[in-house]
């Protein structure tokens, strides 16, 4: 049945600009966007079939394409550590309590819960090494309605023996999470090889295998920090750079693929990256708060990389889009303050980061063209205009000032979800 | 009267450790703080005396040190602007509708509300050059009970003529400030020439001596871009660095001062700052936001100079002090990031730079210690202790994941505070 939202709309179909249309319709039909116009007849939909949002701005809702389901317990404490410490003592602990499938449980319901609190619909995660905590994560966004990629982690090195697996595990678990969700329209399993340092070559060798085997995307790290980097080059001498390390096992968009960080990408690197259609998943916030850098977004948008935002917890200490948008031009705009040649990110542009640009890993998801999936936010900014603020403005107040309080209304794929 | 509030204290004497006790009572009287102990009876209250706050934070108040109160309206927007727009094209006009009496308590009541909102009760802020609107904020913060340096600003080059006063003018409202507030415990007139660039030679030298005239402390701004150091470098040929020229003007620590940003300050001018005990507002969410690069806050730590932390609204997009503490620990990780040999700011750091250290510009303000104006926060983070964290990383929790929803007591010398 098709249906028409009437609101402020606001989207960037491109990243140059928003699209505003005031007081706009847009029509949905089995989940997706019908078109915009300015009354519900010129959509086809009869006026009992509209839900007048009113004064309130609707966009689309946020993608997350990088995010560690199992640190949710950690966000925000630690924060004095430096890596190395903060895997050994953290994060690493943390990840084998996921063993237990009560705790798993009780912390995976808190994290969807935050997810959906902050206005993000869809997400690509890392899960742990373990298969029935991954599949329970996967259970969980099922049972929310809303869109994920979940990634049960390989690793068989240079980790805790608690969360070690062996080939036979991890071909195993692959099967048994494609067959659960392999056709399900929101839930879907990812190729998880948690980084090179973290698996022997005969498992990077199987990832590469099983992701082309199932036809799965990918999702790892990428040039995160300088220690990480050097450390890659001794593991890997064969290869020209660490993507190229990648790349050698059919883990570098040979499927879809995500590579968080891309810190300290450049060159031969950068223009691998580009060639084989990944999609950077740049963390802002963690990247500060671990000390690896800034990531030179610009340069990637110039080089025609595709880029998402990722809110990478616990490295990053928020779960909200919004505010990795923010920390997403603060960083370019200290690149800029180097080098006044490369221009800051503007809001456009990182709004069309988080919404289409992340948001196509998981299908036309993130712009209101249409044919696009219906995920969308409503943003009720009464407290926040409080001076007749123009409508760009208002959506800028609301990225730079508000919080989930803001948000009064979600929908993924058409559904209003609420938990 | 003797009172006592009991809950977990948790306040930084020294910025290299937290003070914590558990379960605590601290006695308050005149509001002052009397002592810390274990039990109400140990700091000679009675039982009935105490005010429990139960499982709840006790902390420091916040202290924003660099605040631009008439940038309210512009909080959030415009942020894809440069300086030189930005200035020309909303914080000048904005701050020339300060003229209005009307509209300046409409909005600066909103200001002083979103500032007890986000728990600070003292504030070092910038009005406009109007005297009227200027004695309004002073009115504000007296009528809430929460402490203020208020600055009529100083301007008369460089800028709209609705916004240039003449000497007389500037000698008068002085005057008239001094006498309305030179005395109130809370609210108190501040010197405040704009920066070098918008105040003529005869300006500069007549704020200095009004300044010493009435001891009233100074604020200004200090090199906070590259740009601007350029300027000043031609307006003022004769002095050796930008604070050498408001040291020549005697607005360089003859009186208490204040200097925000100092991004780019270092040899010398260090120097200079350390010899003459300037404090440092350090505004690392405005040093992003209009790209001007990151103070070096360790520096100025290790080589003994004051530094507390502003908001720098509208250039600032938060009025919290407590994300500003992790944009103030961010900005010097990456600092690290380029030099191991210069350790980030750690949080009780950032906490200490936010209360004890910022607070002494105000008087004995921003610490728990015997004497101390009794200015408090009480957090209830019930949300956010989820799965029983220690205090520290509760604290760590709520200044990294908080918000004002977790304030739900303010103090300020003694008083609670609700608007």
């Amino acid at each position: 049945m098709r249906k028409a939202y009437k609101a402020h709309i606001l989207f960037t179909r491109e990243k140059d600009h928003f699209d505003v249309v005031e007081n706009g319709c847009i029509a949905v039909e089995n989940g997706c966007v019908v078109g915009i116009a300015s009354s519900p007849e010129a959509l086809g939909c009869a006026a009992s079939d509209v839900i007048d949002f009113g004064d309130r701005l609707l966009i689309p809702a946020m993608n997350d394409v990088h995010v560690h389901a199992p640190q949710y317990r950690n966000l925000g404490i630690a924060m004095d550590l430096e890596l190395l410490p903060w895997l050994a003592n953290y994060t690493f602990p943390e990840e084998a309590r996921y063993a237990d499938l009560a705790y798993a449980e009780r912390m995976y319901r808190r994290f969807v819960y935050d997810l959906w609190r902050n206005g993000t619909m869809r997400c690509a995660a890392f899960a742990t090494v373990h298969l029935e905590a991954t599949r329970l994560l996967m259970d969980l966004f099922h049972e929310a309605g809303m869109g994920a990629l979940v990634g049960k982690v390989n690793m068989d090195r240079d980790c805790p023996e608690a969360l070690r697996e062996t080939l036979v595990e991890a071909e195993e678990a692959c099967a048994a999470l494609v067959q659960a969700y392999g056709n399900d329209p929101l839930v879907r399993p990812i190729m998880t090889p948690r980084f090179i340092p973290s698996c022997t070559p005969a498992l990077l060798h199987l990832c590469g295998e099983l992701a082309q085997l199932h036809g799965l995307p990918v999702q790892s790290h990428l040039s995160e920090n300088t220690g990480e980097i050097e450390l890659v080059r001794s593991l890997e001498p064969d290869s020209r750079n660490y993507a190229d390390a990648y790349n050698r096992y059919g883990l570098f968009g040979q499927t879809p693929t995500i590579m968080a960080h891309c810190v300290w990408s450049a060159g031969e690197e950068m223009e691998l990256m580009r060639q084989n259609d990944i999609l950077v998943a740049h963390c802002p916030t963690s990247n500060f708060n671990l000390s690896s850098g800034m990531a030179p977004i610009r340069a990637f948008l110039d080089a025609g990389i595709r880029v998402g935002l990722g809110s990478d917890i616990s490295g990053g200490h928020t779960l909200s889009i919004f505010r990795t948008m923010v920390y997403a031009i603060q960083a370019s705009k200290m690149h800029y303050q180097r080098d006044r040649n490369r221009s800051f990110l503007t809001l456009s542009e990182a709004f069309w980061l988080a919404t289409k640009s992340g948001g196509s890993v998981f299908g036309r998801v993130g712009s209101f063209e249409p044919g696009y999936e219906f995920d969308a936010l409503v943003i009720d900014d009464s407290d926040l205009n409080h001076d007749d603020y123009p409508l760009l403005q208002r959506l800028e107040r609301f990225i730079y000032l508000g919080d989930d309080r803001h948000i009064v209304h979600r929908f993924c794929r058409g559904r209003e979800i609420t938990l």
